[in-house]
Protein backbone atom coordinates (compact mmCIF):
# COMPACT_ATOMS: atom_id res chain seq x y z
CA UNK A 1 0.00 0.00 0.00
CA UNK A 2 1.16 3.41 -0.74
CA UNK A 3 2.35 5.56 2.53
CA UNK A 4 1.51 9.15 2.68
CA UNK A 5 3.69 11.38 5.04
CA UNK A 6 1.56 14.33 6.33
CA UNK A 7 0.09 16.12 9.29
CA UNK A 8 -3.33 15.77 9.98
CA UNK A 9 -4.51 19.47 9.91
CA UNK A 10 -2.08 20.47 7.11
CA UNK A 11 -4.18 21.41 4.07
CA UNK A 12 -1.61 20.50 1.46
CA UNK A 13 -1.95 17.38 2.33
CA UNK A 14 -5.70 17.22 3.12
CA UNK A 15 -5.82 18.03 -0.81
CA UNK A 16 -3.93 14.44 -1.45
CA UNK A 17 -6.21 12.34 0.96
CA UNK A 18 -8.90 13.71 -0.81
CA UNK A 19 -7.85 12.94 -4.25
CA UNK A 20 -7.00 9.63 -3.22
CA UNK A 21 -10.40 9.16 -1.10
CA UNK A 22 -11.95 10.07 -4.61
CA UNK A 23 -10.45 7.63 -6.36
CA UNK A 24 -10.34 5.10 -3.89
CA UNK A 25 -6.51 4.69 -3.55
CA UNK A 26 -6.18 3.74 -0.23
CA UNK A 27 -2.93 5.21 1.84
CA UNK A 28 -1.26 4.22 4.47
CA UNK A 29 -0.82 7.45 6.60
CA UNK A 30 2.04 8.39 8.47
CA UNK A 31 1.65 11.47 10.62
CA UNK A 32 4.75 13.45 10.05
CA UNK A 33 5.35 16.88 12.94
CA UNK A 34 6.02 19.39 10.54
CA UNK A 35 8.26 21.25 13.25
CA UNK A 36 10.51 18.63 13.79
CA UNK A 37 13.60 18.20 11.25
CA UNK A 38 13.03 14.93 10.16
CA UNK A 39 16.20 12.99 8.82
CA UNK A 40 14.36 10.20 6.84
CA UNK A 41 11.79 12.64 5.65
CA UNK A 42 14.28 14.76 4.66
CA UNK A 43 15.75 12.38 2.67
CA UNK A 44 12.66 11.01 0.73
CA UNK A 45 12.25 14.74 0.19
CA UNK A 46 15.07 17.41 0.25
CA UNK A 47 12.54 20.63 0.57
CA UNK A 48 11.81 18.87 3.55
CA UNK A 49 8.02 19.73 3.38
CA UNK A 50 4.78 17.95 3.38
CA UNK A 51 2.71 15.47 2.17
CA UNK A 52 5.03 13.08 0.37
CA UNK A 53 3.85 10.01 -1.08
CA UNK A 54 5.69 7.03 -0.74
CA UNK A 55 5.09 4.04 -3.20
CA UNK A 56 6.84 0.68 -4.25
CA UNK A 57 6.22 0.62 -7.51
CA UNK A 58 6.26 4.58 -8.61
CA UNK A 59 9.18 5.90 -5.90
CA UNK A 60 8.57 9.00 -4.11
CA UNK A 61 6.63 12.29 -5.44
CA UNK A 62 6.65 14.94 -2.78
CA UNK A 63 4.45 18.18 -2.46
CA UNK A 64 1.12 18.51 -2.80
CA UNK A 65 0.58 20.17 -6.26
CA UNK A 66 3.10 17.40 -7.63
CA UNK A 67 1.48 14.70 -6.27
CA UNK A 68 -2.04 15.98 -7.10
CA UNK A 69 -0.75 16.24 -11.06
CA UNK A 70 0.88 13.22 -10.81
CA UNK A 71 -2.47 10.85 -9.76
CA UNK A 72 -4.29 13.07 -12.50
CA UNK A 73 -1.53 11.69 -15.02
CA UNK A 74 -1.70 7.80 -13.37
CA UNK A 75 -4.90 7.24 -12.64
CA UNK A 76 -7.68 6.09 -15.70
CA UNK A 77 -10.69 7.10 -15.37
CA UNK A 78 -9.62 10.04 -13.71
CA UNK A 79 -12.35 13.25 -13.47
CA UNK A 80 -10.96 15.61 -11.18
CA UNK A 81 -9.17 17.52 -14.15
CA UNK A 82 -11.14 18.99 -17.59
CA UNK A 83 -10.07 17.78 -20.85
CA UNK A 84 -10.22 21.07 -21.83
CA UNK A 85 -6.63 23.27 -21.84
CA UNK A 86 -8.77 26.31 -20.66
CA UNK A 87 -10.42 24.73 -17.97
CA UNK A 88 -7.48 22.83 -17.20
CA UNK A 89 -5.93 26.44 -16.71
CA UNK A 90 -9.03 27.81 -14.41
CA UNK A 91 -8.69 24.07 -11.96
CA UNK A 92 -4.97 25.22 -11.73
CA UNK A 93 -5.36 28.86 -11.06
CA UNK A 94 -7.62 27.92 -8.11
CA UNK A 95 -5.29 25.15 -6.69
CA UNK A 96 -2.21 28.15 -7.28
CA UNK A 97 -4.57 31.04 -5.24
CA UNK A 98 -5.05 28.05 -2.32
CA UNK A 99 -1.78 26.64 -2.24
CA UNK A 100 -0.09 29.88 -2.48
CA UNK A 101 -1.83 32.97 -1.66
CA UNK A 102 -4.33 31.64 1.16
CA UNK A 103 -1.54 29.26 2.37
CA UNK A 104 0.54 32.28 2.83
CA UNK A 105 -2.59 35.01 3.96
CA UNK A 106 -4.56 31.96 6.06
CA UNK A 107 -3.64 28.46 6.79
CA UNK A 108 0.39 28.91 7.52
CA UNK A 109 0.28 31.80 9.73
CA UNK A 110 -2.91 30.17 11.66
CA UNK A 111 -1.44 26.82 11.97
CA UNK A 112 2.04 28.32 13.38
CA UNK A 113 -0.01 30.38 16.19
CA UNK A 114 -1.98 27.68 17.41
CA UNK A 115 -0.72 24.66 17.09
CA UNK A 116 3.13 25.06 15.92
CA UNK A 117 4.00 27.55 18.49
CA UNK A 118 2.01 25.63 20.83
CA UNK A 119 3.58 21.85 20.47
CA UNK A 120 7.16 23.18 19.39
CA UNK A 121 8.07 25.81 22.09
CA UNK A 122 4.95 26.09 24.33
CA UNK A 123 4.72 29.88 23.12
CA UNK A 124 1.73 31.65 23.26
CA UNK A 125 -0.22 33.11 19.66
CA UNK A 126 0.27 36.06 18.59
CA UNK A 127 -2.97 37.86 18.45
CA UNK A 128 -2.01 40.06 15.91
CA UNK A 129 -1.60 37.83 13.61
CA UNK A 130 -3.98 35.55 14.20
CA UNK A 131 -6.16 38.70 13.90
CA UNK A 132 -4.73 39.24 10.55
CA UNK A 133 -5.14 35.78 9.49
CA UNK A 134 -8.84 35.43 10.61
CA UNK A 135 -9.46 38.99 8.39
CA UNK A 136 -7.79 37.33 5.72
CA UNK A 137 -9.52 34.68 5.60
CA UNK A 138 -12.95 36.86 5.68
CA UNK A 139 -11.98 37.84 2.13
CA UNK A 140 -10.90 34.90 0.53
CA UNK A 141 -14.58 33.37 1.83
CA UNK A 142 -16.28 36.09 0.17
CA UNK A 143 -14.53 34.61 -3.02
CA UNK A 144 -15.21 31.11 -2.72
CA UNK A 145 -19.06 32.21 -1.89
CA UNK A 146 -18.58 34.02 -5.19
CA UNK A 147 -17.44 30.92 -7.14
CA UNK A 148 -19.93 28.95 -5.34
CA UNK A 149 -22.59 31.04 -7.18
CA UNK A 150 -21.49 31.13 -10.55
CA UNK A 151 -21.34 27.08 -11.52
CA UNK A 152 -21.85 24.14 -9.35
CA UNK A 153 -18.24 23.81 -8.64
CA UNK A 154 -15.78 26.51 -7.91
CA UNK A 155 -14.00 26.14 -11.59
CA UNK A 156 -16.88 24.85 -13.53
CA UNK A 157 -20.15 22.44 -13.79
CA UNK A 158 -18.02 19.45 -12.42
CA UNK A 159 -15.92 18.58 -9.17
CA UNK A 160 -12.43 19.56 -9.96
CA UNK A 161 -8.98 19.30 -7.74
CA UNK A 162 -9.79 22.97 -7.51
CA UNK A 163 -12.75 21.86 -4.98
CA UNK A 164 -10.61 19.49 -2.86
CA UNK A 165 -7.99 22.34 -2.75
CA UNK A 166 -10.16 24.74 -1.28
CA UNK A 167 -11.85 22.31 0.80
CA UNK A 168 -8.94 21.04 2.13
CA UNK A 169 -7.63 24.66 3.33
CA UNK A 170 -11.18 25.67 4.55
CA UNK A 171 -11.50 22.22 6.52
CA UNK A 172 -8.68 23.32 8.40
CA UNK A 173 -10.27 26.55 9.64
CA UNK A 174 -13.88 25.09 10.00
CA UNK A 175 -12.02 22.46 12.53
CA UNK A 176 -11.35 25.50 14.56
CA UNK A 177 -14.65 27.27 14.33
CA UNK A 178 -13.08 30.19 12.19
CA UNK A 179 -16.39 30.34 9.64
CA UNK A 180 -19.39 32.39 10.74
CA UNK A 181 -21.42 30.10 7.34
CA UNK A 182 -24.46 32.46 7.73
CA UNK A 183 -22.30 34.73 5.67
CA UNK A 184 -21.49 32.62 3.32
CA UNK A 185 -24.99 30.89 1.76
CA UNK A 186 -23.02 29.79 -1.60
CA UNK A 187 -20.33 28.26 -0.21
CA UNK A 188 -21.52 27.00 2.88
CA UNK A 189 -24.18 24.47 0.13
CA UNK A 190 -20.87 23.88 -1.84
CA UNK A 191 -19.24 23.21 1.61
CA UNK A 192 -22.27 20.85 2.79
CA UNK A 193 -22.10 18.69 -0.73
CA UNK A 194 -17.84 18.47 -0.38
CA UNK A 195 -18.25 16.95 3.53
CA UNK A 196 -21.24 14.73 2.42
CA UNK A 197 -18.57 12.96 0.09
CA UNK A 198 -16.85 9.44 1.31
CA UNK A 199 -13.39 11.27 0.23
CA UNK A 200 -14.37 13.94 3.05
CA UNK A 201 -14.98 11.27 6.06
CA UNK A 202 -11.38 10.39 7.52
CA UNK A 203 -11.05 14.49 7.68
CA UNK A 204 -13.86 14.44 9.79
CA UNK A 205 -12.86 12.02 12.40
CA UNK A 206 -9.44 14.02 12.75
CA UNK A 207 -8.83 14.99 16.28
CA UNK A 208 -5.61 16.66 17.44
CA UNK A 209 -4.78 15.37 21.16
CA UNK A 210 -5.23 18.21 23.48
CA UNK A 211 -7.10 20.76 20.69
CA UNK A 212 -10.55 18.87 19.76
CA UNK A 213 -12.57 19.96 16.76
CA UNK A 214 -15.23 22.86 16.85
CA UNK A 215 -18.60 20.96 17.87
CA UNK A 216 -19.80 21.41 13.93
CA UNK A 217 -16.80 20.34 12.86
CA UNK A 218 -18.33 16.80 11.66
CA UNK A 219 -21.66 17.97 11.15
CA UNK A 220 -22.96 17.19 7.74
CA UNK A 221 -25.41 19.47 8.61
CA UNK A 222 -24.10 22.63 10.17
CA UNK B 1 -0.06 39.11 -30.57
CA UNK B 2 -0.39 37.83 -26.79
CA UNK B 3 0.50 40.33 -24.52
CA UNK B 4 2.22 39.24 -21.06
CA UNK B 5 2.31 41.29 -18.21
CA UNK B 6 5.66 41.22 -16.76
CA UNK B 7 8.15 42.53 -14.72
CA UNK B 8 11.61 42.37 -16.28
CA UNK B 9 13.13 41.32 -13.18
CA UNK B 10 10.41 38.93 -11.71
CA UNK B 11 11.67 35.18 -11.84
CA UNK B 12 8.34 34.16 -12.20
CA UNK B 13 8.10 36.46 -15.53
CA UNK B 14 10.91 35.40 -17.46
CA UNK B 15 10.18 31.13 -17.39
CA UNK B 16 7.04 32.27 -19.25
CA UNK B 17 9.12 34.57 -21.07
CA UNK B 18 11.79 32.00 -22.13
CA UNK B 19 9.16 29.10 -22.51
CA UNK B 20 7.58 31.09 -25.14
CA UNK B 21 11.19 31.84 -26.85
CA UNK B 22 11.57 28.45 -27.28
CA UNK B 23 8.24 27.90 -28.40
CA UNK B 24 8.61 30.84 -30.76
CA UNK B 25 5.58 32.32 -29.69
CA UNK B 26 5.79 35.90 -29.70
CA UNK B 27 4.80 38.45 -27.38
CA UNK B 28 3.45 41.97 -26.79
CA UNK B 29 5.56 42.39 -23.39
CA UNK B 30 3.60 44.71 -21.00
CA UNK B 31 5.41 46.12 -18.21
CA UNK B 32 3.64 46.41 -14.60
CA UNK B 33 5.02 47.60 -11.45
CA UNK B 34 4.67 44.93 -8.73
CA UNK B 35 4.41 47.85 -6.39
CA UNK B 36 1.69 49.38 -7.31
CA UNK B 37 -1.90 48.17 -7.40
CA UNK B 38 -3.03 48.06 -10.96
CA UNK B 39 -6.92 48.15 -10.94
CA UNK B 40 -6.89 47.16 -15.26
CA UNK B 41 -4.35 43.90 -13.76
CA UNK B 42 -6.66 42.87 -10.69
CA UNK B 43 -9.22 42.94 -12.93
CA UNK B 44 -7.75 40.06 -15.31
CA UNK B 45 -5.79 38.44 -12.29
CA UNK B 46 -7.53 38.86 -8.79
CA UNK B 47 -4.59 37.93 -7.73
CA UNK B 48 -2.73 40.80 -8.61
CA UNK B 49 0.68 38.59 -9.01
CA UNK B 50 2.61 38.51 -12.44
CA UNK B 51 2.55 36.90 -15.01
CA UNK B 52 -0.60 37.71 -16.73
CA UNK B 53 -0.93 36.26 -20.17
CA UNK B 54 -3.59 37.85 -22.14
CA UNK B 55 -4.89 36.49 -25.96
CA UNK B 56 -7.43 37.44 -28.15
CA UNK B 57 -8.18 33.88 -28.84
CA UNK B 58 -7.43 32.27 -25.65
CA UNK B 59 -8.63 34.73 -22.98
CA UNK B 60 -6.36 35.61 -20.25
CA UNK B 61 -4.62 32.96 -17.98
CA UNK B 62 -2.75 33.71 -14.67
CA UNK B 63 0.32 32.91 -12.50
CA UNK B 64 3.61 31.42 -13.76
CA UNK B 65 2.85 27.42 -13.20
CA UNK B 66 -0.40 27.96 -14.68
CA UNK B 67 0.56 29.57 -17.42
CA UNK B 68 3.58 27.22 -17.88
CA UNK B 69 1.20 24.40 -17.69
CA UNK B 70 -1.28 25.36 -20.16
CA UNK B 71 1.51 26.43 -22.90
CA UNK B 72 2.46 22.56 -22.84
CA UNK B 73 -1.70 21.54 -23.31
CA UNK B 74 -1.73 23.97 -26.45
CA UNK B 75 1.56 24.14 -27.95
CA UNK B 76 2.18 21.26 -30.48
CA UNK B 77 5.39 19.30 -30.57
CA UNK B 78 6.12 20.86 -27.33
CA UNK B 79 9.14 19.00 -26.00
CA UNK B 80 9.67 21.48 -22.18
CA UNK B 81 7.27 18.56 -20.07
CA UNK B 82 8.37 14.50 -20.33
CA UNK B 83 5.62 12.01 -21.45
CA UNK B 84 6.06 9.75 -18.92
CA UNK B 85 4.71 10.67 -15.12
CA UNK B 86 6.93 9.54 -12.89
CA UNK B 87 9.83 12.34 -14.85
CA UNK B 88 7.26 14.75 -15.15
CA UNK B 89 6.50 14.86 -11.37
CA UNK B 90 10.24 15.22 -11.08
CA UNK B 91 9.94 18.35 -13.74
CA UNK B 92 7.17 19.83 -11.26
CA UNK B 93 9.21 18.98 -8.17
CA UNK B 94 11.82 21.32 -9.46
CA UNK B 95 9.21 23.94 -10.49
CA UNK B 96 7.80 23.68 -7.26
CA UNK B 97 11.46 24.59 -5.33
CA UNK B 98 12.15 27.01 -7.76
CA UNK B 99 8.72 29.32 -7.54
CA UNK B 100 7.88 28.16 -4.03
CA UNK B 101 11.05 27.47 -1.47
CA UNK B 102 13.53 29.86 -4.03
CA UNK B 103 11.07 32.66 -4.38
CA UNK B 104 10.45 32.52 -0.87
CA UNK B 105 13.84 32.12 0.33
CA UNK B 106 15.85 34.19 -2.18
CA UNK B 107 14.48 35.89 -5.04
CA UNK B 108 11.57 37.71 -3.53
CA UNK B 109 13.26 39.27 -0.23
CA UNK B 110 16.38 40.28 -2.59
CA UNK B 111 13.95 41.83 -5.30
CA UNK B 112 12.00 43.66 -2.46
CA UNK B 113 15.44 44.88 -0.90
CA UNK B 114 17.22 45.99 -3.50
CA UNK B 115 14.18 47.05 -6.26
CA UNK B 116 10.86 47.44 -4.77
CA UNK B 117 11.48 49.17 -1.63
CA UNK B 118 14.06 51.05 -3.86
CA UNK B 119 11.11 52.85 -5.88
CA UNK B 120 8.52 52.19 -3.66
CA UNK B 121 9.56 54.62 -1.10
CA UNK B 122 12.73 55.36 -0.85
CA UNK B 123 13.93 52.84 1.81
CA UNK B 124 17.15 51.37 2.16
CA UNK B 125 17.57 47.76 2.08
CA UNK B 126 17.97 46.04 5.55
CA UNK B 127 21.76 44.29 5.22
CA UNK B 128 20.18 41.38 6.93
CA UNK B 129 17.75 40.44 5.04
CA UNK B 130 20.02 40.56 1.95
CA UNK B 131 22.68 38.77 3.60
CA UNK B 132 20.42 35.76 4.56
CA UNK B 133 19.14 35.63 1.75
CA UNK B 134 22.62 35.72 0.09
CA UNK B 135 23.24 32.90 2.28
CA UNK B 136 20.25 30.91 1.43
CA UNK B 137 21.50 31.41 -2.50
CA UNK B 138 24.02 29.38 -1.58
CA UNK B 139 22.85 26.64 -0.62
CA UNK B 140 20.08 26.38 -3.58
CA UNK B 141 23.27 26.88 -5.97
CA UNK B 142 24.78 23.90 -4.27
CA UNK B 143 21.76 22.19 -4.85
CA UNK B 144 21.79 22.93 -8.48
CA UNK B 145 25.38 22.05 -9.03
CA UNK B 146 24.90 18.59 -8.02
CA UNK B 147 21.89 18.23 -9.95
CA UNK B 148 23.54 19.56 -12.73
CA UNK B 149 26.56 17.25 -12.09
CA UNK B 150 23.95 13.64 -13.01
CA UNK B 151 22.62 14.79 -16.06
CA UNK B 152 22.81 16.96 -18.50
CA UNK B 153 19.58 19.15 -17.55
CA UNK B 154 18.19 19.30 -14.36
CA UNK B 155 15.49 17.02 -13.93
CA UNK B 156 16.64 14.24 -16.75
CA UNK B 157 19.12 13.63 -20.10
CA UNK B 158 16.98 16.83 -21.66
CA UNK B 159 15.90 20.44 -21.28
CA UNK B 160 12.40 20.96 -19.93
CA UNK B 161 10.25 23.62 -17.71
CA UNK B 162 12.62 22.68 -14.83
CA UNK B 163 15.74 24.48 -16.28
CA UNK B 164 13.45 27.02 -17.23
CA UNK B 165 12.47 28.04 -14.02
CA UNK B 166 15.79 27.59 -12.60
CA UNK B 167 17.63 29.73 -15.01
CA UNK B 168 15.00 32.38 -14.56
CA UNK B 169 15.75 32.42 -10.86
CA UNK B 170 19.12 32.33 -11.02
CA UNK B 171 19.52 34.67 -13.75
CA UNK B 172 18.03 37.46 -11.83
CA UNK B 173 20.64 37.00 -9.00
CA UNK B 174 23.45 36.57 -11.64
CA UNK B 175 21.94 40.43 -12.99
CA UNK B 176 22.67 41.89 -9.89
CA UNK B 177 26.46 39.82 -9.83
CA UNK B 178 25.55 38.03 -7.04
CA UNK B 179 26.80 34.41 -7.63
CA UNK B 180 30.78 33.58 -7.94
CA UNK B 181 30.47 31.11 -10.33
CA UNK B 182 33.80 29.17 -9.70
CA UNK B 183 32.13 27.70 -6.60
CA UNK B 184 29.65 26.11 -9.02
CA UNK B 185 31.43 24.68 -11.94
CA UNK B 186 28.33 22.09 -12.79
CA UNK B 187 26.03 24.81 -12.74
CA UNK B 188 28.44 27.14 -14.71
CA UNK B 189 28.57 24.95 -17.55
CA UNK B 190 24.94 24.12 -17.95
CA UNK B 191 23.82 28.06 -17.52
CA UNK B 192 26.26 28.73 -20.00
CA UNK B 193 24.53 26.03 -22.47
CA UNK B 194 21.18 27.86 -21.54
CA UNK B 195 22.58 31.43 -21.92
CA UNK B 196 23.70 30.34 -25.50
CA UNK B 197 19.76 29.32 -26.24
CA UNK B 198 17.94 32.07 -28.53
CA UNK B 199 15.21 32.31 -25.94
CA UNK B 200 17.74 33.66 -23.28
CA UNK B 201 18.99 36.73 -25.45
CA UNK B 202 15.81 38.93 -25.07
CA UNK B 203 16.40 38.44 -20.62
CA UNK B 204 19.89 39.29 -21.67
CA UNK B 205 19.29 42.97 -22.61
CA UNK B 206 16.98 43.56 -20.06
CA UNK B 207 18.07 46.67 -18.59
CA UNK B 208 16.91 48.27 -14.84
CA UNK B 209 17.30 51.88 -15.55
CA UNK B 210 19.10 53.28 -12.41
CA UNK B 211 20.31 49.17 -11.78
CA UNK B 212 22.64 48.59 -14.33
CA UNK B 213 23.49 44.64 -14.67
CA UNK B 214 26.80 42.95 -13.36
CA UNK B 215 29.68 43.76 -16.03
CA UNK B 216 29.37 39.68 -16.81
CA UNK B 217 25.54 39.35 -17.13
CA UNK B 218 25.15 39.38 -20.97
CA UNK B 219 28.56 37.51 -21.77
CA UNK B 220 28.02 33.87 -23.26
CA UNK B 221 31.25 33.49 -21.65
CA UNK B 222 31.73 34.47 -17.87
Amino acid sequence: MAILHHYPLAASSRLIRLQCGEYKLELDLVTQLPWLRDEKLLALNPAGELPVFEDETYGVISGARVISEWLEDIVEDNFLMPEKAGERAEVRRLIDWFEGKFTLEVTRPLLRERVIKRFQSGEAASSQILRAGLANAQIHLGYVDWLAGQYSWLAGPDISLADLSAAAHISVLDYFGDIDWRRYPEAKLWYMKLKSRPSFRPLLSDILVGMPPASHYSNLDF
